[in-house]
């Protein structure tokens, strides 16, 4: 992406810092960095971004000094010591000029030894959190995001679209999983967008969040949920399916849960509130007398990070804006039955939405 | 494992409360929750493990406590909401009891608002970091931790040898990784254990710490960083390599960097510490003229954790003793020239070492 991207990003900062009243910023939190840097980092690298409005300062690690220089559009990079607790000193030279200002810091990401840290360096100054602003920089998505979250959409699909293929009985939950990470990787996404797993039988219901050794077989459902990261990134799908049979009661729960799900995203516009959306689902199952055993949100925006703002759940006033990428995933967790969640990408378009993920939501694999 | 195992490490916790003083711990560590509580959780959940002398109480998400029932040995779980920012209300019964005591807890993974959060609620109690002396508990492995371990040990060299023999010149450096990454998989890891990656050409002395879609070439060096999780342990390996012909120059730094590691390997036993033989390497780096093109540490100790004790780097005074495990890697990276790094695991004997890592340490793959 072009250097005007990025600068136009930090515009929006600056926004916040001028309506804050922040004198400087000291961004910690990964997909901040990603965002206003550009830069793909391995993912046990940190790094810190200063913003003010007159200047912008990168600090990397010092292994990630001469590949930030040579790949970043920001020119002023300076890099702290590896392995070296007191990281922050090379910062000293910023915090003499700043005592008495006011720093945006993004609290949810910094520990309790940074904050300290600051705090001891930079007594005499006033932290605020950002960390909410910086999140709702990213909310509605622009033209050439939305291609790159086509595109991680996609590898997605196709992923699922393997390892549904692949599933037969007797293969264990970690070996579909397996099939669908690499078929992510194969097509060039950086990383899975969390870790993916297959969860089958009991394990879907209680529920198991990871897969595991257990072999599929028929009369089990089958919940599957994974995404990729693609050039920074994230998709997110679920589907739900069995290997060979089904009982009535499994049928049953399975088309039930597909018809709130699509009922919840026919209900996506612009203008309505996620509060609005997640209702639809709640009230929806609970009319189906699975009341009790819906356990988590409906939703939830995504783009750099996986979990990001909107989030569909109770109660929530944000309003869905055309360019918002967001995922819709009822799901109801029946003992002795089964676990059934389907989870699909939504764009928020103009008057409604599209949907982005292609996988046919079929109860047989 | 068994419950035993696991009460005999909650042991090593009262030992160290008792030491500091201590009426209740809270720990946060991902590391710490595995070892204590043996539960695998998928990467995204949170856990808290509170435990005094009489009591141990395990906290984890909704989402997660069917499963937590099931599959622990620790019978004392509950549970709080998903996506409630204040989780730890479920604490408040303990936390009106708790006013005016010692509490230990792992600072490093502690995020600012958990502890504010904390301190708000317990007013009176004194806080004290135990975060070293948890990570110091895991580093001397029982036999049962090094049969794991060399199972993953096993699955990172089956990985490499397959990435080796696939790497061919045209093929990019995220679709070899793609074949390790599937390989661990398949094989049953549950996880890489850190982000792999392949670093060819210029990428390897920059260095870039992720693979890209750049294409592998004859003439250049390829540096590949990989491991996996087994039942919780990780794995570590790098190997250095071309796909077909070399300079002189680059078959120079190979052999010298792999002289390097094997002199340095050859040093290790109980009793010598962890800043002796991190001089080892490094003088032997600085005699042959690479000095300052080693910019990191020379090994580290690796379990639940990638990177735990001991720190095989500078100045660094713990010393070794039978049955830990660590890496040795020692690296030059040269501009226009290339990078070479040679990882291996070593378990410390009774009376040396044996290297874990069996992958050969050919300059062509």
């Amino acid at each position: 992406m072009d250097a005007m991207v990025f600068l136009e990003r930090i515009e929006g900062v600056r926004k916040v810092m001028e309506a804050k009243e922040l004198d400087v910023c000291i961004l910690t939190n990964r997909a901040s960095l990603r965002y206003f840097t550009g830069l793909r980092m391995n993912t046990a690298a940190f790094s810190i971004l200063l913003i003010s409005q007159e200047e912008i300062e990168y600090v990397v690690a010092r292994l990630d000094l001469k590949r930030a220089e040579r790949d970043c559009w920001i020119k002023d990079i300076i890099s702290f010591p590896e392995d070296t607790p007191d990281y922050l000193h090379v910062l000293n030279d910023f915090f003499t000029q700043w005592n008495q200002i006011r720093v945006g810091v993004e609290l949810p990401e910094l520990n309790y030894e940074t904050y300290h840290y600051l705090q001891e360096k930079l007594a005499n100054a006033r932290f605020t959190n950002i960390a909410e602003e910086m999140g709702q920089l990213r909310t509605i998505k622009s033209d050439v995001e939305i291609k790159i979250i086509r595109k991680s959409t996609y590898i997605a699909d196709m992923a699922m679209q393997e390892a549904l293929k692949a599933a037969k009985p007797g293969m264990k939950e970690y070996e579909v999983t397996a099939i669908a990470r690499y078929a992510m990787l194969k097509e060039g996404a950086e990383n899975p967008s969390f870790e993916p797993f297959l969860a089958s039988g009991e394990n879907s219901w209680l529920p198991q969040r990871y897969s595991s050794d257990k072999a599929l077989k028929p009369y089990e459902l089958n919940l599957m949920d994974m995404g990729g990261i693609y050039q920074g990134y994230c998709s997110d799908i679920t589907r739900t399916f069995s290997v060979g049979e089904t009982t009535p009661e499994q049928k049953r729960l399975f088309y039930d849960v597909l018809a709130v799900q699509q009922e919840t995203i026919r209900s996506l516009r612009p203008g309505i509130s996620a509060g609005e959306v997640d209702y639809i689902a709640r009230q929806a199952i609970h009319e189906l007398g699975y009341g009790e055993y819906f356990p988590h949100l409906t939703g939830h925006g995504l783009g750099i990070d996986i979990h990001e703002g909107p989030i569909i759940d109770k109660g929530r006033t944000d309003i869905l804006q055309k360019n918002m990428v967001l995922t819709i995933e009822p799901g109801v967790y029946l003992p002795g039955v089964g676990a059934v969640r389907i989870e699909d990408m939504v764009l928020i378009t103009e008057d409604g939405y599209e949907i982005l993920t292609q996988t046919k939501r079929n109860l047989i694999s």
